[in-house]
């Protein structure tokens, strides 16, 4: 069996993520046992929800467990197997976590998909036909539900999940305004990804300064916010938003290294009659189907078309996870394993 | 024609509400023209909406008008009509305003409903039977919706909302837990109204000390909450939510003059797919209905025992309105009229 390169998590961080919290190891893949089958794993999904995972204190899932292979979203090719629906070859995606091989118990619901990569890139399984794109899905579909020409602003637009959120809205008929940080992305957005306008939250100091320049991007106020960031942009957003309106609140990665973020205008929930709801995409297994289908379709058409920032080799994940944090990516972070 | 003292709103506050914002007049009232009523108040309604109709700013309402008779809920008996289907002595409630007497256009569609005083006393219909129990009866049932077993919290809880969320509570089989000011009110709420368990915020100088009492009242975590306060009590509540959690947006009266009050701990919407919703209960007229009857069988078979208190004679209305925001009030604050 081939050798394996894992990185592990040797200490919690205080604070900011840093290199030194994560361990590289090698260890040898185990024999297949019935059942099991060996992935080689072409890229590795970085994603914001882990930056929770490696604190300690509660949250809705499992802290990751120290010296144990950091989790992630991977997308690879089957190397070797002991069950009948797999065979070599096959390219497949799971959870196989920060690591160039995993054995995957297929027999165990969920853990291992085969997909076709004749449409559809192998990476984007990884984000907008994967997690990502159903996270923006059930946010948009289920919590924000727009109607024609009402609007809906998205914060990390450039993103795996921001322009997915901003492809479904448009195709409902919704006006999508997204929130970046910097002129390229917010250029991205606007040229590539369709969205209607886009405000680089970068030039605005405070709330009200990025609120007035929400004013002039929805002259009709906010109907409906899909929430990744948290802080400024959404005291931003509820100076502006609608009778009515709602907020998926999805991510909030301004507060994930325990920095303060308070709302600072909690009373205009009840001035507006806002519906703001917390969600985790794993949580709603009934709606992967449609959402596969039809964010597969719109990328199939072109009608979204994801970016993607890839970095080379297990050993740079740690600092492509900490340039994701900072928002250093540009659009889908991903590792490149083999 | 009767004379008619009147409170119209003189100036608007700048910050706390003062009695020099209010002035008292006197008018004739008009003769009553075809589909007209007369109605003499017996009893006038203060409520903390009104505190943020002296605003001027954006609200869910238009600004109440300077020069105007400041706006309330009233329930009376009918002094004279040109109007077929009330006469003389029926008991009605309407919104008559901070006046002794009101001439209602009885052809508008809710502006006046003769009520059944036989089992249930007049004042109820402004209060436990009235606006206020709808309102406890729409967050409760139609937001929060409580499962036996679940823990409801409800802040202000000894007021005339709070104590109908409490009681609405309990018959669904849910622990009721109250949040109120002082000794008296919380041994009311616990002993007069059935809830499980009340806490003093007074005896609490922040969130986290207010959270431990939380802890020790809902040892099993808080599935709803019925804001009616916000501030350091949303966020102590928040601390204890549970998964799935419900928050119905009521109130914020410890805004209302316009201190800042902002909400601590917005991540913890995600950390707990919480839902939040805010709401003005006259836009569900839909529920009032069914909300009435359940009320009216609570507050005639006792398991809803309203408190009031009751000031004497229009000129009290201002000082008893000051009284309400600052929780001097004991129970649904009234100004009996005659």
């Amino acid at each position: 069996m081939p050798a394996n390169r894992q990185i592990v998590l040797d200490n919690r961080p205080t604070g900011e993520v840093t290199p030194s919290n994560f361990k590289l190891v090698t260890t040898e893949t185990p024999a297949l046992q019935d059942g099991q089958v060996l992935v080689r794993h072409h890229f590795l999904s970085l994603d914001p929800y882990m930056r929770g995972r490696m604190n300690e204190g509660k949250s809705y899932a499992q802290p990751q467990p120290l010296g144990e292979v950091m989790i992630g979203g991977t997308v690879g090719e089957v190397a070797d197997s002991r069950h009948p629906k797999f065979k070599a070859g096959d390219r497949v995606v799971g959870m196989g976590g920060w690591q160039e091989f995993s054995v995957v118990d297929a027999n165990q619901p969920g853990a291992l998909r085969k997909v076709d990569t004749t449409h559809v890139p192998l990476s984007h399984y990884l984000g907008a036909v994967g997690m990502p794109g159903v996270t923006a899905w059930y946010g948009l579909v289920k919590i924000i539900d727009p109607k024609p020409g009402q609007t809906v602003v998205v914060s990390a637009a450039s993103g795996a999940v921001g322009s997915a959120v901003g492809a479904l809205a448009k195709v409902r008929g919704a006006r999508a305004v997204g929130i970046a940080g910097g002129p390229d992305k917010c250029r991205y957005v606007t040229d590539e990804l369709g969205f209607d306008a886009c405000i680089d939250y970068k030039e605005h100091k405070d709330a009200h300064s990025l609120s007035k320049a929400l004013k002039q991007a929805c002259p009709d106020g906010i109907d409906g916010y899909f929430e990744n960031v948290g802080g400024m942009c959404l005291d931003a957003v509820m100076l502006r938003a609608n009778a009515f309106s709602r907020i998926a609140m999805c991510g909030m990665i301004a507060g994930y290294d325990g920095q303060p973020i308070p709302m600072q205008f909690p009373q205009l929930i009840l001035v507006n009659r806002m519906r703001i709801e917390g969600f985790i995409v794993s949580e709603h297994m009934e709606v992967w189907a449609d959402a596969l289908n039809e964010l597969g379709q719109l990328v199939g058409s072109g009608k979204l078309r994801p970016r993607e920032s890839v970095a080379q080799g297990l050993d740079s994940a740690p600092e492509a996870f900490i340039g994701l944090l900072k928002g250093r990516n540009f659009g889908k972070q991903l590792v490149k394993l083999a």
